[in-house]
């Protein structure tokens, strides 16, 4: 077995200022990726230009990543970055910028490839990565992953590469602005993340360790999320600290079913990455309790919960429902199955029926 | 809070062969750094030069490296690994020949330092490392630490560079040919390492999560220390999983008061590490205990003693009794008195009094 967890992490307030050091000693020139709005209202792309501003380093800032990041925009970026001759690279915001950071800086490291090499097997190396969450699921400051868009395929996937940052700076003051409905949505993502590594067929102690802990922290957020209280800084640490665990957890494993059945809805119908995931949460472990009981009782006791049933009734009260035709059910069904990869991370043989079941358990056909 | 684990560490059984491919890519030319007989006698030095030679790599071994290691022997093999253009070290055996290969590959990366580099801060690179335990204590494959004997202090103490293993393979099959003794020994300081890492004043829930997992796989392995059975390959892996993951706590935090005290008990009265740390665990939990009471009851719990009596008894029982002259304690006393930056790792002030009493409690005075 495998323990890999490379990122040099700091989780505490006002950790850019904090840790400048450790983020100027990336490189000379950097490229800030961040989507359009977010990063500047939360304050965290001021407080990074801020240290480069101290320390006279130039800088470059592409603002344009999309939700669900396509490979297109990396490509667009990485032209820019490769101009100003970039040599590290700065993602702030939820798991979009920080997952299209690492692509953009894996094709300006490699000037001669295209955005064709992301999903080839070659030996590539990318700029050192600096990564800033402000959203409180992703996890992406501490993995490996980069999923993008790929309109070729219509869905969404993981580059073949795996890209670690170099550092990740964790402070949980950026939630502070961010609506209820997306700390919902993102929480819902790091709780994915730490059940679907804890029931993947790679766990072992090591992710086990992470995704216990996070299990653990999410339990006590639940009746934050539950009510209609305004987020505290205290909470808001807790909330970015589980989702930098559960990424822990995740980054040794991979995603397993639940994220695998929540690209094509999150493609396809728009849903939010976080809710597309947790929608497919207790009706898997449901299957899942069939085979290997023992686990699910363990997650459902750090959690808190009683019952599946009590679950999956939390889950629906949090996330609302999700509605799809027939046509689309069937379609998305036939997809799951021939996505091999992700069905090998099941420890046992899920049938086509199983993941109908999910499907139909987990939405509303209309 | 920092999170910092960058190792890339395989842990099972035949792990060289099986990741041989990770090994190779540190490097052209290795520097395999050993002790002198015990890695032939258990076979992890014929598994990495099988590597080596089936690619044929070229290599050098350097098999002088001592217990407790000095700067001289590490300036010794330095000098000849860079006679011999090496590129990467590759140390294996216990916390000595490992820690020996951190300031080597330090050394041979920086021709133009001396041994005078080590204790003083400067911004230099190691060679790449890899790093094969097989004792059951050290942690060193994926701690930061590279502790030396410095004959002109006297004394023993980690060099002023953070310089982690690229790789770990970590293997508990080498364990097999291992005396009752120097496993006692070894499984004792990596106790240390989980029990010093959860009391240190630079505590956080990253190591904690380590160090509550290496102390319950710690009283799991109680019985055979206390018996006279064989070490069977199962349990063989478990005391190497437990080293290494107190390893992990202890990369977070660095070592506390016991380790401190054993250094002056190793040096001047030739007590091995493992018991010459041992031996003061139980009477530094009881100074401790009286301020944090909690995180005490949390240790013996993991292990599943129900007093620190119990704890204490069964040290004694399992390590022996050390004796020691009045004129040594107190000579000792002072000594950790001066040794200001390892009486900051505890999170309240120690007075002389209480280093005083910890050593009456740990030893015999002739």
């Amino acid at each position: 077995m495998r323990f890999f967890d490379p990122t040099n992490t700091y989780a505490e307030r006002n950790c850019i200022q904090n840790h400048k050091k450790d983020l100027l000693a990336l490189g000379t020139r950097a490229f800030v990726i961040t989507g359009r709005s977010s990063s500047k209202k939360n304050g965290s792309l001021d407080d990074v230009i801020a240290v480069l501003e101290e320390a006279s380093v130039p800088y470059k800032v592409f603002n344009e990543i999309e939700e669900n990041p396509s490979v297109e925009t990396v490509v667009k970026a990485a032209e820019i970055g490769k101009e100003f001759k970039a040599d590290f690279v700065i993602g702030i915001g939820g798991g979009s910028p920080l997952d299209a950071s690492k692509a953009i800086a894996l094709l300006i490291a490699n000037p001669e490839e295209s955005g064709d090499c992301f999903y080839v097997e070659k030996d590539l190396k990318a700029l050192p990565i600096a990564a800033v969450p402000t959203t409180c699921g992703t996890g992406s400051e501490i993995t490996p992953a980069a999923v993008l868009t790929r309109h070729d395929t219509q869905t969404k996937k993981s580059i073949s590469y795996k890209l670690f940052p170099d550092l990740a700076l964790v402070d949980g003051k950026y939630l502070l602005s961010a609506s209820k409905n997306l700390l919902i949505n993102t929480c819902v993502d790091a709780l994915a993340h730490a059940v679907e590594s804890r029931v993947n067929i790679q766990t072992n102690i090591y992710n086990q360790m992470f995704s216990n802990y996070a299990l653990k922290l999410w339990g006590e957020i639940i009746p934050f999320l539950r009510s209609e209280d305004e987020l505290t800084e205290e909470l808001a640490d807790k909330l970015m600290l589980t989702s930098t665990i559960a990424g822990m957890a995740i980054a040794q494993t991979g995603t397993s079913i639940p994220h695998a059945l929540s690209y094509d809805v999150t493609y396809h119908n728009g849903v939010a990455h976080g809710k597309a995931c947790g929608i497919f949460l207790a009706a898997y472990l449901r299957i899942y309790a069939k085979h290997k009981p023992e686990d699910v009782d363990v997650i459902l006791s750090l959690l808190g919960f009683e019952t599946l049933d009590d679950f999956a009734a939390f889950l629906k009260e949090i996330l609302g429902i999700v509605t799809l035709t027939e046509k689309e059910v069937l379609f998305y069904v036939e997809r799951m199955m021939e996505n091999t990869s992700k069905l090998a991370t099941c420890p046992f043989e899920l049938t086509r029926e199983d993941i109908e079941k999910i499907y139909r358990e987990s939405i509303v056909v209309e």
